[in-house]
Order: structure tokens, then C-alpha cells, then sequence
């Protein structure tokens, strides 16, 4: 469903910044910025160029502050309809009153993503482009900002064109059967048709494989530092953190009790949480922070039970071996540094064991290898190159299109006449349309953009 | 200390949004531009026109995003010196790879302010315009934007200028006594120089006078809401913030146990604070929140603290009282809606007490006008016409020049040779000066250029 109507919002993030910018795209464009931008001299608003003036509410007469306004008429634009950037002063209260002027002026509030949804309705761009839009705003690594602009560029959509090439191609072959139902296809038209719907089956299948660590790169990963007291919890999360490059960003904790960091770890994003000491105790406070710490445990994707090597293992340990009982953990020796005083558990579930220094950095290479091989198989990433499937919705799409191949394939063998061959390869076109929007539905359409942000 | 470089940063806050910005300012911009934007087409990059085109990478020949670029060449730009604007992707990677590129090829990376603090330099606006920047952007009601708006449009500066404009002419006068020591200063002259003087000390004084309310209006006030359990605490703090159109912004919590919104109070921004229950208890958890209340009420700039009309005062009433005795607050009744049963106690101090009812609203604008005359004095903010001093440099300096108009006219009074006389009245200006920028040290314009965000 396309409204034909104008819509605005603001596209810069909120919050304390140099420069705000409302966004407005559509019919109205032209006689709003002609209502609402004051300049000092006359003329017509050219395309493309920047326009230093005052921002008028139209309402009162007020000044409501300085701007530089750009217009971008369609279809040179980034929805293909006539767009207005006014950058304002940044900061909450004054990009929210140009954005209310605007607004005032009959102009629709836009819906999260409905600048991208209109590039991509009009045909700028494919869905899947659409979609990695978002993912490049999201972006916590550099690998995942790879992925996204890979898919942004299109290389997912041209791999998607390429299967749907090779299906058109056989249907057209078959086609030519359809008229002649009493023929048999010819031997040379069979093996060209077999061959081409097993290597778009082989790009299908390869697609899919790729899904798992797709969305491991582009989600991350969870992974929780769990300990009795001071057996270097603490350590561990800034030696992570600490090598400046592995930074990303910094997640304000939820509680006081578990402090979050996103780190990289070659190019996969991992959150790492660290968290109380775990101990039985009787103070209160002190328990129910050791109760977060373990409530915790089924939710991470992995865990780091870190030891202390120089002491040996007691019941608050044994506590821990208890807790992560049946989750995905390593074990983590730390103070390799000092004599070792330690005996593991005789049964370790085969949990893998990394003996790690805070203190001199030993063993912290290998520990981030041993996280990374857990996740990626021991699968370099080599993200210049990557075209990966990464959402869950793109990669039933492609079983869809993998079983409707499948099943033509199997019907082609069989001998069935082509057009009820054709009717499978159909299917296909219709799962990998509804991937790159040619066919996708309203609702679908709507789950999609609701992901984005206000402004995009 | 101006350095002729060229200078970048990231002038859009930091998050998720539909566009990031890279301003860069210097005599680099035109050969950078033409280094890291590659357009369709050739040509030069005419000012303040927007070009699309792909961000490279001139290191490693990547394409780092899709951008809109535009030259703003010099005076006509923000700074005066020519500017280049990329927009971007937002997001925090995006726009920080665009702003690495750019840092890549030489250029540096801009301290807080600094793009405001050439602009100064440079002539476009004067200091006091070059603080309201980051007052505007800092804004969080209606009446501080206000403020800072029409300080940036140089209401203040006009005013100074005037004071100024007056001390230079009394100056003037007394020069053409100075070169004829012997002749005393005529009536005439005598009576403009005197009357000039008190003009400009008046206009001095009412400046001053309104900084304590321009200083509240600009930084807003913090109130604490204090009470035993289950008098409506929280009902209030939700009452006050349910009008939707009061609402400002939600703080998140530094702790779980204080509940912080800021609201406008008639254009006033009110910081409120709701806190744990206060009571006896043995319990230790508990107690810990209620230790924590009690603590934020030297902090706050008012206390309301709230009683149970429908019940009567008891001992943890009583602990409250004394707890607040000594700090400036408010005597909240709640639950006028049921049948009264609390005495005051005899001895309030003084203190205002309001009631109300959070069920059905009553009193809630007695509250709100009690609230905001605790820091007006009555008086009503047209937020149109005001121009306060809302700066303490301001202040300070203005207190210098008052005080140096004084003994100017004590020294004229007593009939000071002119050649003394002006002594002052160079003070004066000196004083003047220092606010508007003309003649501030170095080391203030760090501290004032340190409070903006990077990329202003």
C-alpha cells in the first residue's frame, strides 16, 4: 500500500549533536519550502542546492531557527519523489520544533523506514537492499557492516537474479514443449534444462548453508563471564575490552549488577557480560546478585567459567560446574602466572579448557580463537568476499525455493509433462520474488520496515 | 590560538538514525573532496550544491558508503572558511568509517566547539552568540530554547553593545578634556556624561538582576518527591508527567531506586525526582532505599514531601520532617478526595502547604504554580521578549563592569581629572569585551568551546 501523500521526520539520531535534519519527501515538497524558509533574496528553489534562511512557522510568524534547506527533486532523490533536507541546530527541543513546523503545514508524520519503503516501492531499490539499510545503521563490527553493504550493493540481490535467470530460462526452455504436449523433450533441451536447475539448486543450497554464520555476524553473539569472587571476572572483561581496536561500544547496564561491553572478536560482535561473583553467602544483597549471575546463565550464548589456577577448586566452584551444566562453556584458567594448585573435575563434558594471564596476557589470543572457532567452525571470514544469507526470513524464502527445485527435479526425472513441471519452478520464482520484494505481501512488507527507524 | 588546518568530525549525535554527517572545515576541503567523492560525472564541485556519489577509501580504493557531498565555499559557510558536509548512512559505524577516511587523508580531528569557535574567530558571531549554540542545542523547554535562541540571534550582544556604545561616548567626551588638564568639565558636558553613565549602570544592573531567574530557566531545578509508602509518590510523579504536552524527556535512572523525569513547569524545566518509601525497617534491602532517599534531600532544590490526608501522622511522618527541616520544601497533602484525618504538626517553619488529589487531579495546578513560584517570584516569563544573563562569566563580568561604573561616577562626583576618570571606564569596556569575546584570554575560549559536543 503506497500513499501518495508527504511525509516527514527527523533523520538524524536523537539526542546533544552539532546538526539535526527533518527529512520531508513527496507532492507537497515544493510549495511547503516556499511557506517555510525565509531567504534573503528571491528566486526558485533549484535542485540540489543548499539554501541558507530562516525557518518560519508559518502559524505565528516566528523565526524558529536558522537553517540550510535542500531541495531534491524527483526522481534524483532518495525516495524518487521530490525531497526537502532542512538541517537545523542539533539537539532534541530544536529539531523536534522545525519537525512540528513542518508537521503544522499538513505534512504526515513518517512511518519507521517510509523514506526506504518509497525507495524501494519506486523502485530504486530491491528489498533486500532495502533491508540491508537498516543493518547498516545497526552495524556493530566491521564485518557486519561489510555484510550489510555487500547486500546493499546488491551482490545477494544478483546472486538471487542469477537463480531466478536460470529458472526463467528453463521455463522458457519448456515452454516450447507445453505446445507440443505429445513430444517428448529432445535428449540436448533435457540436459540443458537438468543441468541448469541442479547448479541454480547448488547457488539455493549454498545460500542456505551460509545462514547460520550470516546471522552470527551480523547478531553477535552473548557471552558471560561467570566465577566465584575475584578469580579475575573483571580482568578478563578489560583485557577484551581494553585492546582499543576490539572496542565497539559501550551498553549502559540494565542492572548495576552485570556490566556489558560489545567487543569484536575477529570481526564476530560479542557481548560480553560480566557479573558478580557467584558464592553461597548469606548477606542478602550479596545473594541476590549471585542469583542474577545465574539466571543469566541459560540466556548467554556461551560461557566463560573462569577459575583461579593458583587455588584449589572448592564448593563455590562446584557451584558453578553445576550451573552451567548442559549450556555451551568454556573453561577458563586464569593466573596461568602463578604455581598451579588446581585439579579440574575428572568430567568436564568435554568442555573445551583455555588457560589464560589477565595479569601478563597469556593465552588471551588463543581464548578469543576458542570463542570465534565455537561460534564460525574455524572458518576464517573474509568479509571482502562474503555474500551471506543472515535473515531468518530470507533463508525460508530459499527453502521454499530449495524444496519447489527439488521437487521439479525429482517431477523431470519422473517424466512429467512440462506444464505441470513448470508449476514448481513457478513456486521458486515466487519464493525468491517475495525475498527481493517483486512479489512480497503488504503485511510482510509492513514487518519489514517496522524494524527501522523513524527518518530512514 | 587559531590554527589554519583543516579540521573534521562527526556533527550528528551519536546512534542509530536514517543519516550521519561529517563536517570538515580548512583550506584542505577542495582537493579532499575531490580525492574521496567519486562522482558519475566529472566536474568541479560547485558551492552548496549536493552531489551524490560513493566515499572512497584513497588508501585501499574501497567504497566506504553511497553520500550525499556538499561544498560550502568560503565566507559563505558556518565557519567561514570553506566546508565540506558528507552525509551518510547513520549509525555509529558508518558515520565513524566516513569520518576515518576523511582523518586518513591528513586532516584532524576537531576538539568540542571548534567549528563554532572559527566562526567567533572568524568574525560571524560574537562570543555570546557562540555559547547560545550549545545552549540551543542543550535545550530541554520551550522557554530556555527561547532564551537561547534569541541569545543567538544577539538580543544579549545588543544590549551590551549598548552599554558599550554609551561608556565609548562618555569616553569620547572626556577626551576632549583631557589635552586641557586645567579646564574643569563643563555643566553641559558634565550632565550627558553623568546621565549616559547611570543609563548604562541601570541597564548593567537589570542584567545582573535577572541572572538568578536566567540561570533556573536556562538549567532547570531538581525536586525530590519524599514520603513514607503508599501516599503517592509515584501517582504524583506520574500525574505531573501524564500531560503529555509537559513531558520533556525521560532521564534513564542512575540507580533502580530513583525514578527521574523532567518536565516544564510554565516553561520552568522541573527535574523530578521519586524515591523509595521512607520508614523505619528492619529489613536490609529496604533499608538501603530508604538510606538513599534520605541522602538526595540536601541535594534537591526542593523537597515535596508528601502526606496521607485520609491517615494520621505517625512516626515515619515525623522522621521526614525532621529529614527535610532546613532545606527549602513543600507540604504535599494528598487524598483530599477522602475524609481528612492528619494533623499538621505545630511547627512547619513556614513552609507552603497544597493539597491535592492525584485520583482526580485536584490541586495539581496549585501544586505546579507553588512549584514554580519557589523559583520566580511570581512572575510570569513571556518568553518572547526576555533577554536575561543566564551565564555566570556573564554575571561575573557584568558585576566588573558595575562595579568600575560606580567609581566612575564616585570618581566624577568628586572630581576626578579625565585622564583618571577613564581609568574606569576602560575597565568597563575590558569587562564588556570579555563577554562578547573581543578581548577574552585564550584560556577562557578552552573552557567555554570544551562544554560542546564534538562536530558543533
Amino acid at each position: 500500500m503506497y500513499r501518495h501523500d508527504t511525509i516527514a521526520a527527523i533523520s538524524t539520531p536523537v539526542g546533544e549533536g552539532g546538526i539535526g535534519i527533518v527529512r520531508v519527501s513527496g507532492p507537497d515538497v515544493l510549495p511547503l519550502v516556499r511557506q517555510v524558509i525565509r531567504r534573503s533574496t528571491d528566486g526558485d528553489f533549484e535542485s540540489h542546492r543548499f539554501y541558507y534562511g530562516m525557518l518560519i512557522d508559518p502559524l505565528c510568524g516566528d523565526a524558529v531557527d536558522e537553517v540550510l534547506a535542500v531541495v531534491m527533486k524527483k526522481p534524483h532523490s532518495y525516495t524518487r519523489e521530490d525531497v526537502l533536507e532542512i538541517q537545523c541546530h542539533g539537539g532534541y527541543l530544536v529539531t523536534r520544533r522545525v519537525l512540528d513546523v513542518v508537521l503544522g503545514c499538513g505534512v504526515r508524520l513518517a512511518e519507521p523506514g517510509e523514506f526506504t519503503r518509497r525507495a524501494f516501492l519506486n523502485g530504486r531499490i530491491d528489498l533486500v537492499q532495502a533491508e540491508a539499510v537498516i543493518e547498516l545503521i545497526r552495524s556493530k563490527t566491521e564485518t557486519s557492516l561489510a555484510l550489510a553493504r555487500h547486500q546493499y550493493e546488491g551482490r545477494l540481490s544478483s546472486q538471487l537474479h542469477q537463480v531466478r535467470d536460470s529458472v526463467r530460462y528453463v521455463l522458457a526452455l519448456l515452454e516450447a514443449f507445453v505446445d507440443f504436449p505429445e513430444e517428448e523433450i529432445d535428449p540436448v533441451h533435457y540436459r540443458d534444462i537438468d543441468s541448469t536447475a541442479r547448479s541454480a539448486l547448488q547457488l539455493v543450497g549454498d545460500l542456505i548453508a551460509g545462514f547460520a554464520e550470516g546471522k552470527v555476524l551480523r547478531d553477535g553473539v552473548s557471552v558471560l563471564i561467570a566465577g566465584k569472587p575475584n578469580v579475575g571476572k573483571s580482568s578478563l572483561l578489560n583485557t577484551l575490552v581494553q585492546e582499543k581496536r576490539a572496542i565497539v561500544t559501550s551498553i549502559p547496564g540494565t542492572t548495576r549488577d552485570i556490566i556489558e561491553e560489545v567487543v569484536s572478536v575477529r570481526g564476530l560482535p560479542v557481548k560480553v557480560l560480566d557479573t558478580a561473583g557467584v558464592r553461597s553467602t548469606s548477606d542478602p544483597v550479596e545473594r541476590e546478585g549471585v542469583q542474577r549471575a545465574l539466571e543469566r546463565i541459560p540466556l548467554a550464548d556461551l560461557i566463560l567459567l573462569i577459575l583461579d589456577r593458583s587455588r584449589p577448586l572448592d564448593e563455590d566452584d562446584r557451584l558453578l560446574f553445576e550451573a552451567v551444566a548442559g549450556h555451551r562453556y568454556l573453561v577458563v584458567l586464569n593466573k596461568v602466572d602463578q604455581s598451579p594448585c588446581l585439579e579440574l573435575p575428572a568430567c568436564l563434558n568435554g568442555a573445551e579448557v583455555v588457560s589464560i594471564s589477565t595479569l601478563t596476557g597469556e593465552g588471551i589470543d588463543a581464548l578469543r580463537e576458542a570463542i570465534f572457532s565455537q561460534f564460525m567452525l574455524g572458518k576464517a571470514v573474509d568479509s571482502r568476499e562474503y555474500v551471506v544469507v543472515s535473515q531468518v526470513r530470507h533463508r525460508d524464502a530459499l527453502l521454499r525455493a530449495e524444496r519447489h527445485l527439488k521437487q521439479f527435479l525429482d517431477n523431470l526425472d519422473a517424466g512429467f509433462a512440462p506444464e505441470l513441471l513448470s508449476v514448481d519452478l513457478r513456486d521458486v520464482l515466487g519464493a525468491l520474488g517475495e525475498v527481493t520484494g517483486e512479489t512480497t505481501p503488504d503485511d510482510v512488507l509492513d514487518i519489514i520496515f517496522q524494524r527501522f527507524c523513524i527518518g530512514k
